[in-house]
């Protein structure tokens, strides 16, 4: 065997009380708040943190600088971005370039969303299959690639 | 260990004849119809019905209330959803909040599309990364985000 | 059991040296160049090549005739296609109908992309969530659905 393999599962993850992971997953060096569940399929990276309450569902994944706070739904397929290629390609090693994600509380994310790193508001709701390429500061529903906002929450 | 940590794996799964299964795949309480295939890294739920010669490829979620009739592909990454954040986030717990998706016969979904509640008629083609918002009631091909009808199937 | 239940792992891959793999994913019959780096819940299937100096991330699927050059990467939850339905659905066993996907050198593609059959040029960046429908035969950064051009890497 010439190739390196690794299996990472959960390793060093700070938990809060009562929470739920499905197997397998690929949980490391973060802090996930208490009463939350964690799908299957799903990769959380060093340093993210999620709050209390939340459910990362089936097949997202987390980057590192990524925050979420409590009460948040990250839907199936959800892929959170922090590398914007800004030079004409990944950052590689400098992570000086990396962006951070910041997610307020009671934000719902569809399933297939895209999230480029920026920093989104307390109850906010976010499309299934929407891409997200500017900060959202105002609370509503958003939807589309890019993602737009549709209207206020009822 | 503070935190509950699950495996599901397959589990009171009712298989027709001759399916083969890959995995890891998270498989619980479902139907899967005669001569169909489930790629890895998939997710089916509850009560969800898959019909007969169908491929659920790798990396699709297909949640309760999700039913698929017979000869159906449905892509890699193919994300089926059933709550709507109608309230303006996830139903929970109250389930008469989510609303079902049924799929017809002979309906080929490309991958990484994101299906909301709907029903899909007969011999229809849904584009690779399209996000179906309403019903499809007539045969066809369809794709973007909205999913809109393109052309007849030739 | 009646139903048939395969394990894939990692089976017949021809590895260049140093690279680095993270299970659990499903890689068989396939080449991985030198330095090279593969993600966890990834599935490489029979044929692909990736060259050097690439990063195959999370959760992604790289279907057969699928070629990827030297430093290259391929984001998370990016979906590779090799079947049109050209025939209004799946082109099941008559490969003859599936279509080859080139990827040249120093290619980055964003995470949830989905990339039909075609060729694309050196020093490319594709957006996150993009749909690539066309060739891309002149360097320089795309994004949306269908991906367009955008503007030269600065």
């Amino acid at each position: 065997m010439n190739y390196r393999s690794l299996k990472v599962g959960i390793q060093d993850v700070t938990f809060g009380e009562g929470v739920t992971v499905i197997e397998p997953c690929n949980l490391y060096e973060c802090t996930i708040g208490s009463n939350s569940f964690v799908g299957p399929f799903t990769e959380i990276q060093k340093g993210v943190v999620v709050g209390s309450h939340c459910r990362i569902q089936s097949h997202s994944f987390l980057c590192e600088l990524v925050t979420v706070g409590d009460h948040c739904f990250v839907g199936h397929g959800v892929m959170f971005i922090n590398d914007l290629f800004a030079r004409g390609g990944p950052a590689g090693g400098d992570q000086s370039q990396w962006k951070r994600t910041v997610v307020g509380n009671h934000v719902s994310i569809g399933s297939n969303a895209t999230i480029l790193p920026v920093e989104i508001c307390d109850h906010v709701v976010i499309g299934a299959g929407s891409v997200v390429t500017r900060p959202i500061m105002r609370s509503g529903i958003y939807a589309g690639n890019p993602a737009r906002y549709l209207r206020a929450i009822s």
